[in-house]
């Protein structure tokens, strides 16, 4: 069983502490140390024993990690990994789990990392909430994590991150940085889009005294669940997958267009075929 | 209490038939008849023992009823209703569940109805399963239900159907039929086209030997719940409603346009505010 003996999580929210929780429960981890920018969260980490000592100095968390775990907003991989490397001991291994993978291995790739190894993870599991307080340690049990290793990538840090995902009981999936990028775009990020916009949207058209959203069923409250997601994590990974995520939202704008064109000239035969091939695909989802 | 012998159910569905599961458990319904165009949902009805007897003969349905609730996509309600008049008893109400109620108030209105009374319901209340077999005498639980009467309106049928649904456990609202059509339109109509529309377009760009679909997380499903939803009735909405649908996709699109281009010029704090404004709008949702 893969095992790390002291491990620092840079960013102690919902993800790095459930991943804490989870890893310390099966003996994976033995010393946690958080790291992070303000001392509230931190200190609700260590009192929920999510950690077992915190700092706000990034060099000072890292200097003796076998692993750096980093689950921050997406934007802050980099420079974190940039600013952690001189302090890092010999052969300690730096993971994150962030939702946009293509930007951070390209970068990681030209960074010279002497005797340290850096692997990408992303875990396909969240909630709404965020921060420490909506960890828990099953969030990864049956969840898909997928690794994005580049040719650079060193095989046996590789291995052994492979093995911490499954240890949470995740299942480990290995894909290319950039159809990584672009799947997630499609099944994550643009449905995160379309849900902000249209409660935006309904916000916008709401004049009445009475709320609309007073007479919206449960669809639109399942529908917009995505619309509480974390503003600052969100505008990291609309802006970093902003290639592909754009093309997708174009994408999904004309086949919006055609469902408006075939309402505005009364294609029923065609709108219950749309409707049809919609509800045998949903149907179909897996979960 | 409210209480009807004989009632006529048109349309033996989802909503049709938990509606009989409900008010016979409360004693509301004594004897229901079922009606439909096929007998195999009939027979599964009765041998469900949602309804006591089934015919495919609507004037012979409905002859004796003191209740006849019209549960079948909307565009049928109007030509039922008419079909209906001449074998209808003195006294006997008709009430609908129709989601889409301006066109029903107006084309009733315009029936001279001697002797019998028409009120418009639209229950809140669903799931994207249809058929009696996903009939369940809770549905209306705790759920709102929107009357729309006219000027024309008879004020005792009224209170007999308000008492009817709030005999079923839903909470009932009176508005017009217009503002009706605009809000549902806004915050029901309006999601279920846009979870159309993308299952649709992943669908569509979905050509890897492996599904895209497999990479999708919780936030998906949720999202898309609504797009496995009935595509005749669906489609029945969608062309009822064109009128304040059309705005309202081109409201919505203009809302998702105008976030695009923030992603495209990289305006992160613009989309952190946007971001911001659907979170604490989407945990002030009324469930």
């Amino acid at each position: 069983m893969v095992k790390f003996n002291r491990v620092a999580i840079v960013g102690v929210g919902l993800i790095g502490g459930s991943l804490a929780l989870s890893a310390r429960q099966k003996g994976i981890f033995n010393h946690i140390v958080g790291i992070g920018r303000t001392p509230e969260n931190l200190r609700k980490a260590k009192n929920l024993n999510v950690v077992d000592e915190f700092t706000l100095n990034l060099e000072e968390g890292v200097k003796d990690a076998e692993l750096v775990v980093i689950a921050t907003p997406v934007s802050d991989i980099i420079p974190i990994i940039k600013k952690s490397l001189p302090a890092l001991k010999k052969g300690a291994i730096i993971t994150d789990v962030g939702s946009v993978k293509n930007e951070i291995m390209i970068e990681t790739d030209k960074l010279s990392l002497p005797g340290v190894f850096f692997v990408g993870s992303h875990p396909i599991a969240g909630t709404e909430n965020s921060g420490v307080e909506a960890a828990f340690s099953d969030l990864f049990l049956k969840r898909k994590c997928i690794l994005t290793p580049s040719k650079k990538t060193d095989p046996s840090a590789l291995e052994k991150i492979k093995n911490l995902w499954i240890s949470v009981g995740s299942e480990v999936f290995f894909m290319d940085s950039q159809p990584h990028d672009q799947i997630l775009g499609a099944v994550s990020h643009l449905p995160h889009m379309i849900a902000f916009a249209l409660v935006n949207y309904l916000h916008e058209i709401n004049h009445e005294k009475e709320s609309i959203f007073k007479f919206s069923g449960g669809g639109l409250k399942d529908f917009t669940r995505i619309a509480a997601s974390h503003p600052i994590m969100w505008k990291d990974i609309a802006l970093m997958n902003k290639g592909n995520l754009v093309n997708l939202m174009e994408g999904f704008q004309k086949t919006l267009e055609e469902l408006k064109e075939l309402i505005n000239r009364g294609d029923g035969d065609e709108l219950v075929r749309k409707f049809e091939e919609s509800r045998r695909i949903r149907r179909g989802l897996i979960s």
